[in-house]
């Protein structure tokens, strides 16, 4: 056992945190979170990020519902990337109405291929969709 | 179908790029890409990332011969992460000595405890230790 200073100098002030659900393994989503965020989805038990796009500290589900209860937090060797594995509430995490964000496969030509079932309709969760949209 | 471009504007160049077992489902790492990185990447079928810290690409396994083969690589949503789900070469990716490099939880206290076990010891598979450590 050792204390632990995540290093949120190397990109800004930021580190990437992999969201993983605790059960089936699957990849659901990556955000980015700051010192705050992290400390408030500590405090919290619920995942909050650091919205890029919008500037400020954003908790995932605050209008979808979908939140992310906490199950196991964990950090890399290098202290510069967090691993969030998770409880996700409700049918999906990503705006488009998917379980997770990597829904396509990328092929080589730069083609995008939809690989997985829609498993909500967006627009019956997001009031205001651009509120949910990722950082 | 759709062609997708990859975002690599939001984060000065570079996308996050988690590295999965595709077997298992395991989180093993987290790298970022370059443009270059991801071409390479693609044409080679073998990860290679960028490193922040030495600025340059860097081919995962190039001095431990543990690469990470490519069998599926997806894109998320907003096309400003991808997810690569690889066949690890070897006994562990990280340069610790561990299967993947989230081996340890971090407690609310910030304590970080390790909770997994060693599969390697990395003094006789990096001659040059360094050259391996993380970006």
């Amino acid at each position: 056992m050792e204390s632990v200073s995540i290093d949120f100098d190397k990109a800004g002030g930021l580190v990437p945190a992999i969201i993983q659900d605790h059960r089936s393994g699957e990849v659901l989503m990556l955000g980015f979170m700051n010192s705050a965020s992290l400390a408030e989805t500590q405090s919290s038990g619920e995942v909050v990020f650091f919205s890029r796009s919008r500037n400020k500290l954003w908790k995932k589900g605050e209008s979808s519902g979908h939140v992310l209860k906490v199950r196991e937090l964990r950090v890399d060797c290098d202290a510069d990337a967090l691993l969030v594995r998770v409880e996700a509430i409700g049918p999906g995490v990503c705006h488009q109405g998917y379980r997770g964000c990597f829904f396509r496969k990328l092929e080589s030509d730069g083609v995008a291929k939809i690989i997985e079932e829609r498993t909500f309709a967006p627009e019956t969760v997001y009031s205001r969709q651009k509120q949910e949209k990722k950082a």
